[in-house]
């Protein structure tokens, strides 16, 4: 059984996914698009030689008897309605972070899965899928480290865009930390603070960079995030977890080893868009994969992309008072019992 | 277009292509199979559910009508044949190392093809297609290093079966190294010195391990080839370059790192079948995408097999004569000009 | 000239520094010795074979004519005494940490200093003389990574005594860090925040282990300073200073590279005393060099004394408020101008 | 006990010692000079403000009551009778390499030291004593990787002077590997093969660069040894052992990890005097050490020069020939049993 995407949203995330599914996986194709801009979706079409129908919204799109599953790659603040249509046909559906622009969104969402009785949704927070956060994930739960007491991260960018915002910091870029993080250390999140260093010369006025998020969870641990999207030499996600008997670490993307001009070196990506490359696969892969075997997605919830909503309000309030601001979640339903497994190499 | 492959031999190799091809690529379907033990075939078609035929031997399976590509997954004495047949019926070939257990095998492959008239083989060196070895190529001929001068690589394995013999280090070990090295550096070989240093007590009677091989290239270049193939602490693959202007070499398997127990640690692989794996993946999808966009194989030609079985000739009779041995090849056709391009992520 | 030292203090730091001057450094010796049990003191001198005069108190070894230099290895409540009355008899000081144990103390020192007209006190903050600082700090001043924005450090030791006491992780621990990492960036303290993580299993009752220090500079550099000290897997000192235009990281000490068992590994030291043997030469080395090049003392300062005192009161204040404290100093005087340069190899 | 040398050869190697013995380390002065160029032995005792006398020739210096022990640093052919001259007397001799030009002279030597009866002579092969070729001592001592079976070294320099010649590359290069690994193995070499790979073009026409060198040990310990002295990066010296249970390795030299420009790199010394700086120190506070405290120097011995004598000589001889030419030892004589300790931190 080959599962048949339909995609919202053909831009650049889009067309991406399409490659993704039309040429690289197995076990997928799309055989139905739809976007705000009609010519762009009949372009897509065209471009990868698709056999896939052209759809004037998201409603036609979802409905359509031959969509299997639903890939939301639009923009953020159409997320909750495409995904709440899919949901109501009971289609499978792939949707891009952020679920939705708000917690109420997402917990609309959350309510809808719960109802209709099974899994359907997968966010697209793929991290949890990198063969470094499986590393260190294994090894926390194999007890390796004991007990976690603190995490050390960093997410630099050698620069951003000029319409990057200071809040954006916490939307765009921590977001994937929030998600990654309290999947690796089964945890959840209690308060943040914010704190902002000396400002880099390299960053517009408008936005504060570097930030430094202090999270505390539940059970007590302590993480220190960094972003710092003008860092200049290189996109670098950086992540160590301190537990009691000892630390485990991100590797470095691998790169060939260099002895030249009186240097030792490795090369450090300066495009985030090669970091995550295997990443990407493999989510799509395994949501073919888990939906073709166990008829549910196994990836990030509805239920992830509601604490991701909660924990982004709260950590972008934190930016706006200076104080240490609650993340309160509402009690996790037996739906979504922690610890999803993502299948992993 | 999918490439509809027939498979000859579905052994354990056969088998994990066969899964690779239906449940991981892109563009690839089995649709014949057959091997020596019939019952075997069948087996394999059920396990992967299968909408294949299963045939009575090559020449039939060669013949079906709707096979475009043949996958030889057979043992080693018989490749020549079943890639004889596949290149008279004008279809596709990918086939495992060796390309066939003789030189002279390997030329009658090559003078069948060149009278085809264009490319139908790529033979299984999967490592023209390791990210590692891929950057390596890059850097050398961005002219990093400048003119390469000297390379050593080691290639160690924690230990072997009891049937591995002392000529094994070369046709099943060494061969890798044997095919990647020219293509890293563009030449040819020359000769080949045999060194059997000190043996490891882990190695039985009839085995001398560890083997290092001396190999001088056609512009001078001095290779040191290490093999180890009772190492005991792991799976371990090293290759430097040493050049006019620097040094290049692979880097470690990506691992997370460890702070425990006084030591700083990173994992090294225990099992080869890792570390090439994405590589496996990479050389399949290449073979079936070039098939696809520009209607010939892109990777290792047939004279490149050609190359690996003169070149462990050599290697064998410098293991019994312990002198330096001449690795003599015949002119390079202008069919198969150097520096095949094996598509690159 | 060879400096004759004066010893106050012949316990374990005070018998480490008299083997050091007597049988590794060269050009000072020990003349006089003195410790509040006399019995201690003649048996130092017994065990190097001193040529030296034990003396009954600090007052009467500073007093002796041919005593240049005194050393004060005392504990800590006695240091102020000491330094004040070897500066009372224009007799050099190097005096371990604290320089007193209240500010006030440390200013006495200070005034008393500054009366005299010149330099003749050293404090034993020996980092500055640790290869891996001075490289960091020679990248800094030399602009390689821009302006310092962020510090992240760890302290991290195996485990500790059961006196440890959770105002010990500023006193004993953390107070290297604050004297090293102003000294690094040419920065002053502003404020000082507390966190302390999920304790580890392995502390005590009595104990707050791991802590979290956020160190706020006046020129807005956020340094981050953890304190682990049951950490259980080694003695690790971790530095790296994030700039506007890179990052620079203390390097690891420095050992052999091991293969074995699936692991690449390198040991981690497991005694705090391997760290830093070759910056106490360093310093003391210094400190003699120094007073016989150019008559006065190279090190860190009474002042920099006095900056650890203010800002391990202000750490302590913290540990108990959970708040932010305010880091007050008072203008520095002149005489102490920022960057006294530490002498390096 | 303060050990009174007297320096033959105020060059600058001899310069070197007489600042390290007068200024860094213990328990050893400078008390008399001689150099052929007599002006030049005057020079050195006003620029180190010794208390040291100024004697025509070697004889009368070794014969003067006051010197306790001679430093040779003359130019290598003088050495013999230098040292000769020192036995003679019962004067201890620390000697730089080469002890004596031939292998008959340090026959001559050994005969001698022999004849006195206990030792006095240490040969300045001061990588003993470097702390990475120690802890590769200590893991090989302490069966860590087993039974060595392969030892993998470079030497490589940035560049060389003019009269650098193809024969330097043993005798002043390869010479240090040649001393130390037989040391770091307890074994003795037994052939010796070259091989010239493709030549650098920044080395001049009468110079071969790079060179490898295979040697074997008597137990079947495998060396290739690569000398490659305008290698432009760099000065490294690299040194890897490979046993049966595992691989040790030296440390890369200690720098700061620096981020910056896509590259994360650590520096790569370009000076060689800065490698072994701690080495040369070490070496000779442990000849006024050893011999102050049990009468005899405790580093490398007469016979460890001999055996360089006889080992470069093969290797010139290989370079000359091409072929694998025999190392032949005397047979070792009891008074130099193998292992010599030399003290480590
Ligand atoms: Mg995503
Ligand atoms: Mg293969
Ligand atoms: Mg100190
Ligand atoms: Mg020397």
């Amino acid at each position: 059984m080959t599962i048949r995407f339909g995609v919202i949203g053909t831009g650049a995330i889009g067309r991406e996914h399409i490659r993704r599914i039309s040429q690289t996986l197995s076990g997928g194709e799309i055989v139905a698009v739809t976007d705000v801009n009609q010519e762009a979706a009949k372009q897509v079409v065209e471009q990868f030689k698709l056999d896939a129908s052209v759809y004037p919204d998201d409603k036609s799109l979802v409905a359509a008897e031959n969509v299997d599953a639903v890939l939301v790659t639009s923009w953020g603040p159409a997320h909750e309605q495409s995904v709440l249509a899919a949901i109501e046909e009971g289609k499978y559906v792939f949707c891009e972070k952020p679920l939705a622009v708000t917690a109420e969104g997402c917990m609309n969402i959350v309510e809808a899965e719960m109802k209709h009785g099974k899994r359907l949704v997968q966010v697209g927070f793929m991290r949890r899928y990198d063969s470094g956060y499986v590393q260190l994930k294994e090894a926390i739960d194999n007890n390796f480290i004991g007990e976690p007491l603190m995490i050390r991260c960093a997410h630099r960018n050698p620069e951003v865009a000029e319409n990057y915002s200071t809040d954006m910091a916490v939307t765009d870029t921590l977001i994937h930390e929030i998600d990654v993080l309290h999947w690796l250390i089964n945890d959840d999140y209690k308060s943040v603070q914010v704190v902002f260093p000396k400002k880099t010369k390299h960053a517009l006025d408008h936005l504060q960079d570097p930030q430094i998020f202090t999270i505390e969870t539940e059970s007590g641990v302590s993480i220190n995030a960094e972003v710092f999207v003008n860092c200049k030499y290189g996109y670098d996600i950086q992540c160590e977890v301190i537990g009691e008997e000892g630390i485990v670490k991100l590797p470095e993307f691998p790169s060939i080893v260099m002895r030249k001009d009186a240097k030792l070196s490795t090369n450090v990506l300066m495009d985030w868009k090669d970091r995550f490359i295997e990443a990407y696969d493999k989510e799509i892969q395994d949501f073919i994969d888990s939906v073709r075997e166990t008829g549910e997605p196994n990836g990030p919830t509805a239920w992830d992309g509601y604490i991701a909503a909660v924990t982004s309000d709260a950590c972008v309030k934190a930016q706006q008072t200076g104080e240490k601001e609650a993340i309160v979640l509402k009690e996790r339903p037996a739906f979504y019992s922690k610890n999803t497994e993502c299948k992993t190499v």
